[in-house]
């Protein structure tokens, strides 16, 4: 059984804790976070702490807080006993060099408070500071999800950059739709198979060859009658840069 | 048994064409085109044909083809014996007046010619100029397709535009998120769950609810981080826009 600390109440300790409680190779034995009133969801389930001077002995103390409290929190730190970990996509491993054994543990996925995450499918990105701890990271990832990858800080950094292309912005697409559907009394609802079967699509093709629609056709008439349908600026400015940037990166293509 | 010709061979015309294929209440009598090898693929499941003058007696006239096309090809025919529709997002139903009986039977969803299409899920938007014609068009959606909405041509300008938001531009911030993994030798497979998640997240959140990353955090520091790994003007450019319109779009909200 491999004993966690969990330092962080936030979304992506909650959807970590959950998933590791209903694990048979890793147990939470405690949960850190400076506010008490935060702790109590937790209360429950495994012991608590306010106090940094007070972790238990773990094997693994996984730093699931916010990119810019994660040095603030080590720096607090003594040594410990047990590997250091963060769970951010876009902080180095060297924040956590004071710690003598330490890792990251990223796993890229979206959280929302309000919707559970099926942690099996979500890929969990490691990198460790010697052969031994990634292998104890290799177990507990594995003990909650079947996609684990070696990745490297700086290819993390670059999966997290991608991450906000296919997911923050992506979604900042839905959120426009929604927009222009709701101005014409259109259900949001209509456009969902639209964009399951365009997540979908790219499971079977790559992204580039899975490009349709106006922009990439230089279907000049219906670009120009969109445009006159779009209704604020910050939408016709994101249509007519997406558009200019389909056509240059087909056009570099062929 | 509602029997349909399509005029057509694009992608939206073999897709309609496999799916009414294997419905028990629509038979494709024909299929036109004005290239005889375009037809081949057809031919040995149904009557094809070259010729506008020589197009059979049907209850329903599909014309599946380029937007611009859609009004040269009505100007070309006479009068028919029966509903002359097109499938066009984009084109309204006046394009069709000179008919007696026309509407529009618009698929909306992403067709791409190597990928099998699941039409029970994708949705069917309906417009007749009368309420018999509504009807027949209706039995005709439903026999390929569960989910049937009448939609007036101003609404399907407006859904037209949405779904190029939430498909066509959501593809290329796909193609974006495979560039960026490409250049650190990341395989985009690793992103995979998160743009499946990304998808399904909204089926049950609103968009604007929905809404995660460094841009609606006001992470300014991870926010300067990515930019400096952006490496070329085309991703810089539609990373800033979109960072500042998501932070627009909900500093309005608050």
């Amino acid at each position: 059984m491999i004993k966690v600390v969990i330092l962080g109440t936030g979304n992506v300790a909650t959807h970590l804790f959950n998933a590791f409680f209903n694990s048979e190779k890793a147990v939470i034995i405690q949960v850190y976070n400076h506010q008490p009133e935060n702790l109590k969801a937790f209360a429950e389930k495994t012991s608590t702490t306010t106090s940094l001077n007070s972790l238990k002995k773990a094997d693994v103390y996984l730093i699931a807080l916010k990119d810019d409290v994660i040095e603030k929190i080590a720096a607090q730190l003594q040594d410990l006993d047990g590997i250091v970990v963060h769970t951010s996509g876009s902080v180095g491993i060297d924040v956590l060099k004071k710690f003598n054994r330490r890792g990251v543990f990223y796993p890229l996925q979206t959280f929302s408070k309000s919707k559970e995450v099926n942690f099996e499918e979500a890929p969990i990105c490691l990198e460790a500071g010697s052969e031994t701890d990634f292998v104890t990271l290799k177990k507990l990832a594995e003990s909650i999800s079947k996609n684990v990858f070696p990745i490297s800080s700086e290819q993390r950094k670059s999966l997290h950059l991608a991450a906000v292309f296919v997911s923050n912005f992506v979604n900042h697409m839905y959120v426009m739709g929604e927009e222009i559907c709701k101005e014409k009394m259109v259900p949001f609802e209509i456009l969902q198979p639209l964009i399951k079967e365009t997540a979908n699509k790219v499971t079977t093709l790559k992204p580039s060859e899975a490009q349709t629609g106006p922009a990439i056709r230089k279907d000049q008439k219906t670009i120009d009658a969109h445009f006159s349908v779009l209704e604020n600026e910050r939408q016709k400015e994101i249509y007519t840069l997406l558009t200019k940037s389909i056509q240059q990166f087909h056009g570099k293509e062929l």
